[in-house]
């Protein structure tokens, strides 16, 4: 009898049984959730994989839908632009979801994989990610007054996890001032503990902590989104764009002497939330774990 | 800065421009083809996966085409119950898909992977795989008689790769009478140069190959397909089942000092096929080789 058409010292682990993890955005070849995911999964033993998969806006609902009643589907992670589109399937919003009406992540919530059924459940971890590494990093926001530069998905994810952190004021600039307007207004009623105001202008804020999360800095030749320049000595100045790593405004910041927080953490620190939200435990420790050792203080 | 989530040395091949190749199937947990794909997408240097994915009845086509449009998914891989359903989805069916109303590969037709646009080709290799791996065994069909049993999806493929590789009679049997007799009539308006017939019984026919092709086997306790006790000695049985990979009929056909083929063949013998369909002639080429090394004559 033939053998079979397998050369197992460089097949990647992919079985029938494999979970998939898809990466729902568009486009999607520029992520790097994937990497970080599977080399969890592989040292955990789980028989799982998260791959890309770059939608059409004009069909990603339904296709989304359709791969969430698959039994090879153990979730989805939603990135840029679909955040905010993809908040419509979910039945079941956790409750910075729900905030910000965006989700980076949905399950199917009753039933184990394999059933079909079930309720789908989301949630949005980039507050939570953002707030944990910038504790990790020796930065604690509790009672700090702090600049949020953007309102939208990125900026109000932030915001809500500032403020559940129980910082003491926080400002909000977004060049549509009325989307800071309505972000400020929502917050303040949901946060009553903290004062929350919508702000005219980025600069000369007299704050501890001013935090990029607008684009502005992805592309070469972006103007800053705003001057370090006007900030107090002591400032830390945080941005949530990963690529570069460096970005004008976080070089610019430590030329003036200020601290700095990359927007790198706020992915990585996400991962144990996203991996107990898909009811991986064990990989979520892991992922504690390496957390600790990697990102400790600096 | 701190260092990525990323550990090298066990991250599986995954990045966000990976293309991906569903197999769609209903369960999938069986599915053998993708350590035989993916071993060869490494070994060429190829960013592509095949993945499982498993996918309900009532939207199986939707959800299908929805992948169809996504940049990530490079095509997809039908399996059972699958075949038929998803014929529907393709606008332009190889011959062998038409002539079976069935398709084991779907693509985009125009443009290249990324674009979302492009007419959906789909086409059938289940007898292309039989049939060379029929000759890589060293049974040549032409100008044989060849007795199949079984009328549905894989035999109206095996038939149809058989008359087109020229043998002189074929009869068909099914215990479904009509669907055995609506088959020959159409494949012997297709093939006229051989003789097509359908039969009343697969006992005590006179030929040089008989053929299983229906899902008996499979399952423990199933009946034989036919009774190789019938046939004259120096018949080859061949069997299209795959696990086991000896079925009790190719068991019983070897006691009667019979020549066997088994299923797996098939199944390898399609890879060239599917990966030239899916624009990779390097892994076909060394899918090619690979048949050649391992399947040469016994």
């Amino acid at each position: 009898m033939n053998a079979p058409l397998v050369i197992p010292d460089i097949a990647p682990p992919v079985s029938g049984s494999t979970l998939l993890f898809p990466v729902v955005g568009n486009p999607v070849s520029q992520v790097k959730a994937p990497l970080a995911f599977n080399a969890l999964f592989r040292r955990a033993g789980i028989d799982a994989l998260v791959v890309p998969l770059e939608l059409p806006p004009e069909s990603v609902v339904e296709t989304c839908r359709g791969l969430l009643a698959s039994g090879s589907i153990g979730g989805l992670l939603v990135t840029v632009p679909y955040k905010k589109t993809l908040f419509e399937l979910v039945a079941q919003p956790g409750e910075s979801a729900r905030l910000v009406g965006a989700v980076n992540a949905i399950r199917r919530g009753a039933g184990a994989a394999g059933e079909t059924g079930g309720t789908l459940q989301g949630d949005l971890f980039d507050g939570v990610g953002f707030l944990a590494g910038l504790r990790a990093a020796g930065h604690e926001p509790s009672g700090r007054k702090v600049l949020v530069v953007g309102a939208g998905g990125a900026g109000s994810a932030v915001a809500a996890a500032l403020l559940s952190a129980g910082v003491a004021w926080l400002g909000i600039f977004d060049v549509n001032a009325a989307l800071a307007g309505a972000l400020a207004a929502q917050l303040q009623q949901h946060f009553s503990a903290s004062e929350v105001v919508a702000l005219r202008t980025p600069s000369h804020i007299a704050c501890d902590i001013a935090v990029n999360a607008t684009p502005l800095g992805m592309k070469a030749g972006d103007p800053l989104p705003f001057d370090p320049a006007s900030l107090a000595g002591g400032t830390l100045v945080a941005d949530v764009i990963m690529q570069p790593a460096e970005t004008p405004l976080l070089q610019r910041a430590a030329q003036r002497g200020l601290r700095v927080h990359p927007g790198r953490p706020m992915l990585d620190h996400q991962l144990p939330a996203y991996l107990d939200f898909f009811g991986l435990p064990r990989a979520a420790r892991m992922a504690q774990a390496w957390l600790r050792e990697n990102h400790s203080n600096p």
